[in-house]
């Protein structure tokens, strides 16, 4: 990666509620146009995994969620709906810890979160409804890339954001569960410091860092900004997908 | 805190090598000035923990270390250099967790890391001496925008950012270890979210995404960008400390 001394961050204005079936890609490119954002060849497009789980259908109707045994002594557990505890079984590998109000699990995608992103925040019929997070946020990130390249012609790298707790610290950060066109972990591993010495073990987790830098402006209240367009950022190196972020079980030392 | 549609980052060039006794918040407003950048209020300048420690003259020489009997142990366990690991607990509570090549502490400031930011990497001396983190790196960060808004007028605030590994994910992102003059947690529990719906539990860790997000640019590399000013960011609210980023033990499931 060569040296870069700035970059912007624009989030994208007036993106409409997602219902299924929506295209993500062209809204977005829609809704920049519309506010004056011109995309150049090496953007990075950070899109919240809220929005691209509406345009996949993602949601679940509680009603129509058939309960079993363990996700019913779970949810007894945690003082959770047992509905809501069966999608997140269902959406899990397995339960990493688990307390009264609080249920972190394995995603089948590999991360580590609470309530594997099964959700009733900023969608319709929260109460009544869960939104699970997209199928395959690296491949729907893919498709935006491609889809914005069909398009427009650009080079743009997608990042698919999601919001994760941390053990040790208070507060959501922002994390990559998708991306297309960017490195995602930046290996320094033997480059030299200021002095020469070769670093031994130093990766940067780059999409998720970016991501995080995304979330400074959509925030996840009621404020609505889905998408942030952020320029100047170095894109080159090996693209990488955001499953390149998680940890190997044998290399985890918190499981 | 108000909806904000963008921001930029730009990196302080030419900041030289820090010395003992230098005065941070002055060479990093003259290298602002040198590059043509022009503060206002409500900037916030991000600035490595490392430089905040070689100006506060954390560097310890490994021959003057004298090695403890656990130390020693510990060292032989994770098959790293005994004095590092001497200093590495001086600077810790506790070992969280520790394996051949990996010694996870909690730092005596609250924060689980490796190694307790005992680094060795972008120091002259690099095999000969290490360096601590910054004493208190609240006090240090407050100290700076004291600094700048006695030179210039401004209400600028100020974050030190270190880099930390992470449970579950590969690759280091940027955490703030001192904060000054915004929020750092920013808690929208209550809030309505995009249908009404209040949120239950949702807290953002702005003060860290505002040091990941200065990451993108400062590096670990040989780059030898340290400090980071951001425009545009919402800095309203009571303001916070780093320490406040830091989970209480009886909250946190990995210890």
């Amino acid at each position: 990666m060569t040296r870069r001394l700035g970059f912007s961050a624009r989030a994208i204005a007036d993106i409409p509620l997602i219902q299924a079936g929506d295209d993500i890609a062209a809204i977005v490119l829609t809704k920049a146009r519309a506010g004056g954002l011109v995309l150049q060849d090496g953007d990075v497009l950070v899109i919240s995994s809220k929005i691209v789980s509406k345009a996949e259908g993602r949601y679940v109707e509680l009603d129509s969620v058939k309960v079993s045994e363990a996700a019913l002594a779970l949810a007894a557990e945690t003082g959770k709906d047992p509905r809501l505890v069966e999608l997140i079984v269902n959406e899990s590998r397995r339960v990493s810890r688990k307390r009264p109000g609080l249920l972190v699990t394995e995603h089948r995608l590999g991360f580590v979160s609470a309530n594997a992103g099964v959700d009733q925040s900023n969608i319709e019929c929260g109460d009544e409804a869960a939104l699970l997070l997209p199928l395959d946020p690296d491949h729907s990130a893919a498709a935006y890339r491609l889809a914005i390249r069909d398009e427009l012609g650009l080079d743009i790298a997608v990042v698919i954001s999601d919001t994760h707790g941390r053990a040790f610290r208070v507060g959501n950060v922002g994390v990559a569960i998708g991306a297309a066109g960017l490195p995602t972990v930046n290996d320094l591993r033997g480059k030299p410091d200021l002095y020469g010495r070769a670093f031994e073990v130093t990766q940067v987790a780059y999409a998720d860092l970016v991501a995080s830098a995304a979330h400074l402006l959509c925030g996840e209240g009621d404020e609505g900004l889905p998408a942030v367009l952020i320029r100047g950022l170095d894109t080159g190196g090996a693209p990488g997908r955001a499953i390149d972020l998680i940890r190997a079980a044998d290399q985890d030392l918190y499981r």
